[in-house]
């Protein structure tokens, strides 16, 4: 039997960082726990495009390919503002994402209890939160056509295209209701059906999906403006929300920070079954690349790190593993060891991405 | 001397409730200060649907154009969900905001003291908020072209289209500017650049507005997705936001309801100067139509009597009166007087729509 295969993209900021404790725990995996991984490492973003002229190779976009999961640690920086649109370090992401057919962007906002204090919001109205975002990952005004900035008189428009297909929907719509089944069976989908044509074949299609396939979840449907309101007056309420690219961007990260854990959030991206039965699959933190931190240290390397352990959990079917590192990462938050982004306003000393890394292989 | 001309259309849901109050409070100006409006009534959303087949008449469209200023209550509610799109209550008041050409939207989230304890959010993150949202309000992918659902194979595909030429962004970055001039002198420009090529061209045209026309204003660039989470972090980083259509629509709807007065919050809606040198203007409350409540003198007539304020200021340059209903309504609050939103988890006895009004005019 071969060893699971796993592609690295550390990227730019802070990602490199992050990733170094991720090698820790795999190297702890190896050594302990006789557990192999055939890790290759690439470049994406800015740092792909120092090296390259391009924030993603066509080789690294192969190995992608070919490999049982990519782990990614973040791209962009503020030296690459003025780059032209084609060559941002965004596109080396979104290559990755349309060209693998990441259609479903799993999203936990989760409030980790020894961080409720940290919320902006009050602690009863997050102490406990778990809610799953189904953001669509592959299609919608991320990579509808036509697109781009034209002459038109004597002045310029700016164009992007939201479109959706029914198949598009359908498939993210069974991500998710599936994905409720597992959790507390309820499937709510944002759009704005009342504004958008595309929002009112969303709402249809996810509908009769729920009606055909899942009629035992429960559905309901909110338009998006009120969901941004519910995510942050109640965010309880929900179990799992199903979007589009767009509005499932802004919304998932809305959720994440109300959750006062945003240096802690984890995500999946994956895409139909391979050939050996798992999906494709791409898993990186919610949090960007965070330049003004970066090489110092300071970062969080918790959410790579939990994003290693979804990649356990979805791409290696070691779910006892995944929940064994979760574990170890409750208990060294519980003994009270915090990165600077965990402190409050009280202050306290914060150690450094490395402690924090041992700290995490230690309580293995 | 002509007196001024106010167009009020209460719509459907609460909206009747909640104007009713407005009009005691122009009764009162009236009767005590022998200031007369000339007050026409109209029917917009799903009440003009039920009488003439259509969300807005074109009489009650010519009526709008003619006026001073209009007062809108709210639209919308499920019995009108099934209806065809062309029709749906909301149609009425997207034909006002485009055929009026009311491109900047004012927004205010503002936290009220006596309500401060009420928000989601710690009461140290919201006390004393004060920010302003301008969204654009006439273009973008609420009226883009081409749009619909289309036959394409075998599916169907539902088409969107987000479009913005440079003098559309132009004309509301300057009504931003000019608002922050009044306030902080700090303008906040949300986009998705990283993405998007109308976003890039967005960020372009707000910059250059800027050096040449405002060099003295602060103005900074946001991705949406990022000006979502400091909303939600730490609202009171920003003064002015300005963005586009449907980032506004979502992120105005998030920061009102931040602020934990969403009951509170009115809105102005303000195009080009008419010939008298005021702009065209529609105003009205932040709220909707909440069909929940509709018909139990349960609504709370604060945001529609300060939207009423709004047009005190803007329209009728009737600023110091403006500022006199906003203490009346201030020192009702400080009084006690809640209405049954207003009330937390603690209870109390609520006052009616009814007796809310009353007590702002007696307090008047
Ligand atoms: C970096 C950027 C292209 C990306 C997006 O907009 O999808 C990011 O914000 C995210 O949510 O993963
Ligand atoms: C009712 C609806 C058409 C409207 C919008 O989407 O603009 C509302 O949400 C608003 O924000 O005024």
């Amino acid at each position: 039997m071969t060893n699971p295969s796993l592609l690295i993209l550390p990227g730019d900021g802070i990602g490199p960082e992050v990733m170094a404790e991720v090698r820790k725990i795999i190297a702890w995996y190896g050594d302990k726990r006789d557990v192999h991984f055939d890790v290759s490492e690439g470049l994406v973003g800015g740092c792909s495009y120092d090296v390259h002229g391009t924030p993603l190779t066509d080789e690294t976009m192969e190995l992608a390919q070919s490999v049982d999961a990519v782990l990614l640690g973040a791209v962009g920086g503020p030296q690459y503002d003025n780059l032209d649109f084609s060559v941002k370090p965004e596109r080396g992401l979104l290559r990755l994402r349309k060209e693998m057919d990441l259609y479903a962007n799993l999203r936990p906002a989760q409030c980790f209890d020894a961080l409720a204090d940290f919320s902006s919001l009050k602690k009863d109205v997050v102490a406990g939160l778990d809610i799953m975002i189904v953001r669509e990952l592959t299609s919608g005004i991320y990579f509808g056509e036509p697109r781009g900035i034209f002459k038109e008189g004597n002045e310029r428009v700016g164009i992007n295209t939201q479109r959706y297909t029914e198949s598009e929907i359908e498939r993210v719509a069974r991500s998710a209701f599936e994905l409720a089944r597992r959790r507390n069976n309820k499937v709510c989908s944002m759009e704005k059906a009342n504004v958008m044509e595309s929002g009112i074949l969303w709402r249809e299609v996810v509908q009769r999906v729920h009606d055909t396939e899942y009629p035992d979840v429960q559905l309901s449907h909110m338009y998006a403006d009120a969901g941004a309101m519910q995510l942050c007056r109640w965010p309880k309420q929900f179990d799992v929300i199903v979007t589009d690219n767009l509005f499932g961007d802004l919304l998932s990260d809305a959720a994440a920070m109300l959750t006062g854990s945003l240096g802690m959030l984890p995500s999946a991206s994956l895409g139909a079954p391979m050939a050996n039965g798992r999906p494709k699959a791409m898993y990186e933190p919610v949090h960007g690349s965070a330049p003004d931190i970066a090489g110092q240290g300071k970062a969080n390397p918790i959410a790579c790190i939990l994003s290693f352990a979804m990649a356990l959990r979805y791409s290696f079917d070691m779910g006892d593993e995944a929940t064994r590192l979760e574990a170890a990462i409750e208990k060294v938050l519980a003994d009270g060891a915090r990165t600077g982004d965990l402190l409050g306003p009280e202050g306290g000393s914060p150690i450094s991405t490395a402690q924090m890394g041992d700290a995490i292989v230690a309580a293995l």
